[in-house]
């Protein structure tokens, strides 16, 4: 009986489905695939963001999207790099010892995501007090809320290290975010690769 | 027989090879397989694009890498939003009764596809005709024909209904293309679980 | 014996669990299972970039990834299209003939790697050049240094046709970079069908 005859060919390479393939055949193509699937698994419902840039525009994005994907039960991450990493300052004067250079990034980049500008039509802050007006009065939630709603909701934000060390921004400057997490570009790579959505904003 | 006499453990966990797994046993890790295997199914054919900046270049690009994709064989959806909603206006004079504000987005932002500017080099102008004149010299597809091609290869575009209400910019004023959507950011979200490719253009 | 009376239906569908499914349609199960995965195959450890931009702090940003995740063992591949292609020459006049407007874009695109402007802060080279020196105090690999890594670790370079066609930009002009290809969108499209991880920069 083919159950307990296999031979070696049938455990190599699937076997011919006319050849009336025996239980151990059956079993090693089993094995093959489960190896398959735990190698290539990739999690639909798993989103990571980079926010990269700084602008009022790109972050509204950002956390729009973070906050419905989340909202959809999905699993968010975003992680916060190079001007990116200074939308997250809470505002207020900086802290510690800093050099010239890193004090010029301070006072270049915007303070807080509050202080963020738009990426066109700004026009020194008149387009986006109208943009911001015209939100609140159209209901749509503004940068604060979202990022309020993000951390509720559960979405993970973690800060590249190598940047806050470039631009000389200390961890006491971020905002309180639960659970904030500083990290380097290893991170991001094992998350892109857990996700199946990965964005550059 | 095995067949016949399948223990608990085997159904719970992957029988060992050299053990001869019974037929029930294999049932139950098949089964076990093929529920991962659908809640993981991510299609590797299904390209979906998040179209953020109304900039010549970039739509240019967006619709480059959507008609190649969709000429290939794969699924496109396309899903404006911000200020990329803009460059789906047709031209022309502003539909309906405006707010001042929204009358001031339909002013500043580009009043079609044909009137996007350069993100750099645009020079008034200058730049854009210099290189629509070298694109069409070198037999390269310029914009408009590329959103007819998009059209026609069964392209989807998807638009943001709250980028819409945000800039008061009204269905009426946006170009004719077919089985256009309008919907939120459950629907990209939706998509972007589904599609192996996502990018933020 | 159910071995050698496999029913239609089981074959048509995953056999109900409680009525001791044939070894046959065990078989079929698997055999639709393989397929599925296979058709379904996405690499979650290769990576591709598609870099769009060619301003200083995009390329580092760029840079820094795929180094990052060649040295995490992950297969990358960058596309390089549009403004980002200049940011691949290696410097000095320009070679062959050109027509004026080609010779306009040689003038006004970088001219190099390192002639790169950042997005932001520039300040007439004055940012960039304090920035840079930032970065060798802190120790932070910069430009050059990346390319050097990205090449050491495999990091693909593939660079658009029709952007070097558009630009006038011959292939004398560009870096030598082990094993540099020239490609189509086709390409592209196909290596973001292959990655999990396609980011647009």
């Amino acid at each position: 009986m083919a159950i307990d005859a296999p031979t070696a060919s049938a455990v190599d390479a699937p076997a011919d489905p006319a050849s009336g393939g025996s239980l151990q055949a059956i079993e090693a193509r089993l094995e093959h695939l489960e190896r398959l699937v735990a190698s290539s698994r990739v999690d639909p419902n798993r989103m990571n963001l980079l926010v990269f840039e700084a602008h009022r525009d790109r972050l509204l994005a950002a956390f729009v999207m973070a906050t419905g994907a989340a909202a959809c039960g999905m699993e968010v991450s975003m992680f916060f790099t190079f001007w990116g990493t200074a939308a997250l300052k809470k505002g207020g004067p900086q802290f510690g010892k800093k050099s010239i250079v890193e004090r010029a990034f301070g006072w270049m980049l915007p303070g807080s995501a509050g202080a963020t500008k738009l990426s066109k039509m700004d026009m020194c802050g008149i387009g986006r007090a109208l943009m911001s007006r015209e939100m609140k009065r159209k209901n749509i939630a503004d940068l604060g809320e979202l990022i309020q709603t993000a951390a509720e909701l559960g979405v993970k934000i973690r800060v590249c290290e190598m940047s806050m060390q470039l631009m000389g921004i200390r961890r006491e400057e971020l905002i309180d975010y639960p659970n904030i997490e500083f990290c380097g570009v290893a991170s991001f790579v094992d998350e892109a690769a857990a996700a199946n959505t990965t964005l550059f904003i």
